[in-house]
């Protein structure tokens, strides 16, 4: 019989799963050619201003396989409502039964994304972080900073944004896990005293120019998904010193690296993948001049990690 | 809140629900260009021999989006489990919500797959059916009869199968229908009587030759939804007057005009979609002499109108 499992019980079992250790080890069994990822499937959906993914695939010889739905409809919140859903789903892979509907409403993709955030972190910032820099003060804005709290010797902080209102809650927020967070909404004011930045807006234009970024800084940036979105100026992918991506056959379609190939800023030869980087020191980050960029589009390694984790703390409990 | 709804109170609720109807609907729709319908998601496994489809998609305009995922997994029968199984997800085309979610087991795939037979039936068959061939004595084999019941004059049926002891069981099931019903291990003998049949198979390779074919038939080829599939020899789409296909940018990547397109057999030109010929008479069969072959590798569409029916019927109920 499936199990289906609501948000609070989700939530709760959470606290007994390591996300960035679960994230970690997915990142590098993906890199290493052990998990069957196909495409993303997507739904784009005008008015309202809405869309879909659909990420779904399985570890060889695993017990499971696990398709997830995740949706962004970014006028909910005039109605009230989040902007984010979803839910995960997971499947035997021996029998195609459904074994569990974990009715998330998107967190546990917010989780194993703020988890990917704090995996870049932990290879890619630089030695001493004199400011974390965030932008974006939704959900994922929030977690990625809480996900760097345990990686990251540094409690000051700077989160741009376009809504004062939405900028002053997340000061409220955030600063009780013992932040000092000032908040913005000029780009400059981050780039110019942030070396560890993290992006996490649907924006189609960008956010940061070639001319913010000094020696040293790394960007994360984990807002685009699509073709269509960027954050990043390409120029700053051309300047880099190491960009790094999730997936590599994704970032041909979709996020920073499509948008800085199709520029003719770079080429799929300057792309490392995240899970080869991980498990070779010559491709994380050297020294505290590098500039270092992610650009992580999401990939269902993660979302069959978390679903997995949940799925067998669940299972402990029992 | 998410209504689950499990599949006893689906079946109880498909009495009320006209799929014939709903699913001819949705091809006229599909065909005039009113739906979107991503290429279908899939995931292959070898050991045990398991696939898993993913369609999903929506009406423009509409309230609603739909995603199916369906498992076919061919050694569950050994394990005492049922080979085909899945679940109809419905959202909000408005806010990406999840309104329901249809632990159909598969169920509705079957029908609105069934249902399609019975439209091409409707706009296909000859004028006097002699005998109706099925080939496959799975729940398809069973459930195609079943809906051809209503639109069909002849109660004589021929069942081909590879299993004397399904084909015992089907004789026993579908005889209580009112169909006179033989059975058989070999191809020729349904051929050589029937002129309506219909094939449902997992198949790869063809179960039906050129030489088989008599003036006047109708095929409908159901069995074959992937690139591997095959239940007729390419020939015979060559031969045919009439090839209709259910999604013609389906037809170009899977089922049996893939492979005959494969082969050189015929092109892209032939194929003429069911929701255009519906609404045209001279795409219909229009003399007793014509061969017309249906290849039906199921659309997204059926999925979204059966789930809309179901959620629909469900809803007035309440």
């Amino acid at each position: 019989m499936t199990k289906v499992i609501p948000l609070q019980k989700i939530k709760k079992v959470l606290q007994k799963i390591d996300p960035i250790k679960e994230i970690e080890e997915g990142f590098i069994a993906y890199s290493n050619g052990k998990v069957v990822v196909p495409p993303v499937g997507e739904l784009q959906f005008e008015k309202p201003h809405g869309e879909v993914h659909i990420k779904y695939g399985y570890i060889k010889n695993d017990d499971y396989f696990v398709i997830k739905i995740a949706s962004g409809y970014y006028e909910n919140i005039k109605l009230g409502l989040p902007n984010y859903s979803g839910l995960m789903l997971l499947f035997s892979q021996k029998t195609g039964e459904l074994i569990s509907i974990l009715l998330d409403e998107g967190h546990l993709t917010n989780i194993r994304t703020a988890a990917a955030g704090a995996v870049v972190a932990k290879y890619f910032a630089p030695k001493k972080v004199k400011r974390i820099g965030i932008y974006g003060a939704g959900v994922q804005g929030k977690m990625q900073l809480e996900y760097l709290k345990p990686l990251v010797d540094c409690q000051d902080v700077i989160v741009w944004g376009l809504n004062a209102k939405e900028l002053e809650l997340y000061k409220k927020e955030m600063e009780p896990f013992g932040f000092n967070i000032e908040t913005t909404e000029n780009s400059e004011d981050v780039t110019s005293t942030s070396n560890l930045i993290v992006t996490c807006t649907p924006s189609t234009s960008p956010l940061i120019y070639i001319d913010q970024i000094q020696k040293g800084i790394h960007i994360t940036a984990m807002g685009s998904d699509t073709p269509e979105k960027q954050e990043l100026d390409s120029a700053i992918l051309k300047k880099a010193d190491l960009v790094i991506v999730d997936s590599i056959s994704q970032s041909l379609a979709r996020g920073e690296c499509y948008q800085a190939m199709s520029a003719g800023m770079i080429t799929k030869e300057n792309l490392v993948e995240l899970g080869h980087a991980i498990q070779q020191k010559k491709s994380q980050r050297t020294s505290d001049d590098q500039i270092t960029i992610a650009d992580l589009t999401g990939v269902a390694v993660q979302d069959i990690q978390i679903t997995k984790a949940v799925w067998n703390a669940l299972s402990v409990e029992k």
